[in-house]
């Protein structure tokens, strides 16, 4: 039986915390055709409200430092504030959205990161993925959007990293749907020189990718998120790009198999 | 066809604010047979994470006047903060729960109060409920958890009181199912005697419930809420308890139709 297309948009960044770029970002991922999903990040906001409350933000490699008061941060404004909004415009274009953390309906288990070098605290690493019941509702026209939030199915919610989040999403719908995943940033894609916004790399394989890599070619940024992507693409995902918004459609960077 | 047996229960005030007494309300709840759901308060905690952030909380007749920074602390709150923790305590008890508020599914559509004497801001009334995603959650033993937020349909959330949303959602849900809500509160029942928690009156019909009232035996703060209630069982909800978290399997004020 061929599988039915889902296309899963994970949108992070300043994309999904500018009103103006959010509402254009809701307003092409609505004319998107067929069956789809959302991961949304948060990360600014979750700054901007910890500041307000006198919590100071740690950052080590670009992961958050998460204590008990961080992730009453995370938790209010990943699973309230962003999704919530999210959630409320796309019914008001029509959409059928839900709104989740990996807690709801145990879609995603978690556990607490040992720690090694570094106490990330409350940060989850990913042990199970079930996506019965949204498969469920995807038949039903449901719009599931996807916050960055785990929990250890001991009582605790877990924050998680929403590129990781979306890759191993995808790689679950994988089973029953055709997954395109798209990550939505502020680059056009995967650039030839990070300084030019008109060197995107229209299409790019795992040798290619390895290959631009060694030569340095590729901004350090991008290498984690590619890395994700490949393995992604070796569990299942058919197709992965990397864009903007005026991209979402068909634009930026396409991975490919080998 | 005979219906399935569905509890909602309602928590609110200090039961689901207070970690032990919430985590005593949750076990129970586990505990309790059958097909069930729950709303759930969570004003004292907005109020006191308004406060941290410098927002004043202004009540009008026990309702929270909701301007656009107090809409931001309870959608925060309510959707994220006191939503989430349910959840993910109750995955920990083994119940597949999934938290959402009104925009979710668009299950429960309001308008934003008109303004006459007093200006609420961003407060709903419900104006449309549809469960039948619901349903099919409830049916495959998911336990939805019901935040107090609806929204407009028009990109606004809302804030909607709690018992207002139990109410409207066991109308709703009587369709398909024999409904039971219960509001599980501080309080033992309704009191013949408000300062004397063993006068609880076992069971109340409406004509019994107005002779109270006129005889000024019953605590004003019940009477809304008691109102709502019969309103609900008059609108096919089968039966109402009110208790508190001890009562919640068979204590409590049973309220009947005539």
């Amino acid at each position: 039986m061929t599988k039915q297309k889902l296309t899963l948009v994970k949108v992070g960044g300043k994309v999904v915390e500018e009103k103006d770029s959010l509402a254009d970002l809701l307003d092409r991922f609505s004319k998107l055709e067929g069956i789809k999903a959302l991961v949304h990040g948060g990360g600014r906001s979750a700054t901007a409200m910890a500041e307000r409350l006198g919590i100071e933000t740690k950052m080590v490699d670009g992961r958050r430092i998460t204590d008990q008061a961080m992730l009453e941060v995370v938790t209010m404004v990943y699973g309230g504030l962003v999704n919530k909004n999210i959630v409320a415009q796309l019914q008001a274009l029509g959409l059928n959205a839900i709104g989740i953390t990996g807690a709801d309906l145990n879609y995603m288990q978690a556990v607490k990161r040992p720690v090694k070098d570094i106490d990330y605290g409350y940060v989850g690493d990913i042990v199970a993925v079930n996506v019965e019941e949204l498969n469920l509702l995807l038949d039903k026209q449901v719009i599931p959007v996807l916050a960055p939030l785990s929990h250890d199915k001991q009582g605790s919610l877990l924050n998680v990293n929403a590129d990781t989040i979306a890759a191993e999403a995808a790689v679950a719908f994988a089973e029953h749907f055709d997954v395109e995943l798209v990550f939505c940033f502020e680059k056009p894609g995967v650039l030839e020189d990070s300084e030019d916004d008109s060197s995107v790399i229209a299409s790019l394989n795992h040798t290619q990718f390895k290959a631009l890599q060694e030569s340095g070619a590729i901004h350090a940024g991008m290498i984690p998120k590619l890395d994700n992507s490949f393995a992604a693409i070796k569990r299942g995902v058919s197709k992965i790009r990397i864009t903007n918004i005026p991209g979402l459609q068909i634009g930026g960077t396409t991975l490919l198999p080998e």
